[in-house]
């Protein structure tokens, strides 16, 4: 075809097209093609072994024959249900509430939760909902992941970065952010934190740092915005208890996916907003509420054979994401502790020095600190003379910082892809002593 | 579970959440919920009829069949497409490039083409890219959808009212519209037109005025957003052609959906927008690269399930999008003749004075005018005292006009409900004369 001939200025655009975090996907993808030999330790990408057994029409007749079974709905009522436009709030809202309360002992209400297009909508609407003064500025624990800060970018709010530290998020930090704020006659609306296997640091908030950020968020009058994404990752019994379990002041957000360990290809998410919003006449009705009212204007709502799959898979697993979830967690598990027990083998000699790492116990991500600048510059180096490939860490920062850091994922990785990785990545971190 | 303890000050929300046209739908399920025995015009639902035969989990796996003999993936590949993430830009696109191609001639490529969750989510993507700017306008053929005006309220994009006339849209309101704007510093960006059968008011662009608008277009350098949504719903070969398919020099950025004619519930959504976009260092790309970006801001990309749904139905007739809405589109057509011809006979003879109504031969709404005030308090008399349920108009105008009209929807009704709610709606019209 002939491109059409109206050339549209740049300049146009919206300003969040011309940003580089934007790219980020599109740089994994260039990078990875120029060099199809490479392992590549980049992207967060699911582990195709469960594709294989993976029949969604099963899954969605699992969940109409509950339909009809449990809540009484003949077999046109069920399958008219697949067919329709849904509500905007979403349609197995009442199974992933009662999941978040077998899995997590969560006491949420049916109609406190939002089924959205995957976490990354949850984020657009929440954004939406929270901040939608100029005066309104999101705070973020840094590094963070890329969706949060891509969708802020695209709604024009305003973002501040708060440290993540060894013992938590920088709590000090967080309140000169707000005091900043203040002063220059704006607010701190909420702080964006994932407090299980930070993607991108691997990093998670002990419960002495769940508890301080919740009396925080309450001296300063701020919501917390909680990205559980990799909360289902921890080994059964290990993980410590949502910021959103914690709360008693209605302070947490919860947003939530069961793309990690239940069906990338789903895209459902969901949110937890069970505050109350006050309206002018005086009556009452939850953040959700809200929430499903913008999501009308963003996707009206989520795909219902979408919603059917993933609520198959939950009943096929006695309703709970961390049983459905369970041999996955198990391999991403097992692939974190190949990882480090080879960078350990390859790398644990303290040689070369300035080498270090952190060891995550779930999630998708390890952190490495390295004793030079880790660009563009030096990935294309390690791509082309060494075959593997990362992930440099500075784009998850907003402050320019994190220059010396790179981020290992092998969660779509083999064993021996994982092996053969840490070995031409140690080859070629010997090059920089 | 106690509500949680923070409320919210309704001012901090965001502002589209206070605008009446964002709680439409809300009114609708509202009123219909309180009169459950009115037969009602007033949602433009699909007709469930066609929720019968529908079963996902074939035409998913006539997709899968489809990759591995036409596009030589393996098995697996094919099946790991529906687990995997996906491009943000869509899976399904080849396939839809080529329906377009197929049902309208239109030579689109492949990479021109985004595929969204719904039209709604296209809209989003389309306010958020060109209209970035609180100096850019959004110029809206009114009476419109609500989608789209929600949509700009929500990103905060300001709107001007253009009037669909007798014989078109007004282009001396458009040329009007455009010269204020450029009097107060502003420019009218892009004009959002529903060429076929508008939501609400049934009305089709004959062709001179496709022609006129396109020219119109080129004189005040404006793009025009079209909204498709309707098209396939024509009688075959009484369509009309796209201003997509008329236009030579890129005004034109189209908006489709596979809801009406095919499948509401899988909510897939196309953008064809093949306009060049000139990047800072000089290199080209389209608006569709563009669009992909910020679609992986919003939702990162739209369920490969619901794709493979869509793709599946496509191939099981021919690759084609009006071969396969054919039998849905002859039953909506049937549904709006026998309203139509109910009508005549009820009220055609003229009383009560001042009832009027146009005769749309495709999509879902026929217009009609009272010769009073249409509001929520005659909805509400009629519903309680005839059992007959409509939409009032007014919430379709931008500019408070409208008041003395309705809309009527057939779509999903049985046709004895399109008769006895015709004999219920001349009973309270006569008590109008």
């Amino acid at each position: 075809m002939e491109e059409a001939a109206v050339r549209l200025d740049q300049v146009d655009l919206h300003p969040a097209l011309r940003d580089s975090i934007l790219s980020v996907p599109v740089f994994h993808t260039e990078v990875m093609g120029r060099f199809p030999d490479a392992i590549s330790f980049a992207p967060g990408a699911p582990n195709l072994t469960f594709a294989r057994g993976f029949d969604p029409g099963r899954h969605i007749e699992t969940y109409l024959r509950h339909l009809c079974a449990e809540r009484g709905l003949s077999q046109q009522d069920a399958r008219n249900l697949l067919y329709e436009y849904g509500p905007s709030r979403g349609v197995i809202n009442g199974l992933v509430a009662a999941a978040l309360r077998r899995d997590l002992g969560l006491d949420v209400a049916d109609r406190a939760v939002v089924i959205t297009v995957g976490a990354q909508e949850g984020m657009n609407l929440v954004l939406h909902a929270l901040l939608p003064s100029p005066d309104d500025l999101l705070a973020v624990v840094q590094p963070c992941f890329i969706g949060i800060s891509g969708a802020a970018r695209l709604l024009g709010v305003d973002m501040v970065p708060v440290n993540e530290t060894e013992r938590g998020v920088d709590l000090d930090g967080l309140a000169a952010a707000c005091r900043a704020a203040r002063a220059g006659g704006r607010r701190v609306r909420a702080l964006y934190v994932a407090p299980d296997f930070n993607n991108p640091s691997g990093a998670v908030l002990d419960l002495p740092a769940r508890e301080g950020l919740l009396r925080a968020a309450e001296e300063h009058d701020i919501l917390l915005i909680e990205d559980g994404t990799y909360g289902f990752t921890a080994a059964p019994g290990a993980g410590l208890p949502a910021l959103k379990e914690l709360d008693r002041d209605g302070r947490v957000v919860a947003l939530g996916t069961f793309a990690k360990i239940c069906l990338p290809g789903a895209r459902v998410g969901f949110v937890v907003a069970d505050q109350q919003v006050a309206a002018a006449d005086g009556t009452v009705r939850l953040l959700a509420d809200e929430l499903a009212k913008i999501k009308g204007m963003v996707t009206l709502n989520t795909p219902a054979i979408s919603q059917a799959v993933i609520a198959g898979m939950l009943l096929e697993h006695d309703g709970s994401i961390a049983e459905t979830g369970r041999a996955k967690s198990e391999l991403y598990r097992r692939n974190l502790a190949l990882l480090l027990e080879a960078l350990d083998r390859k790398l644990g000699s303290g040689q070369p020095a300035g080498v270090s790492w952190n060891r995550p116990a779930g999630g998708f991500f390890v952190r490495m600190r390295l004793p030079v600048t880790a660009d563009a510059r030096l990935l294309e180096i390690c791509a082309a003379k060494f075959g593997v490939l990362w992930t440099p860490m500075s784009q998850f920062y907003l402050d320019g910082s994190g220059t010396d850091e790179i981020r290992l994922s092998c969660s779509y990785l083999e064993p021996a892809q994982i092996e053969e990785g840490v070995a031409r990545l140690a080859d070629f971190l010997a090059t920089l002593g």
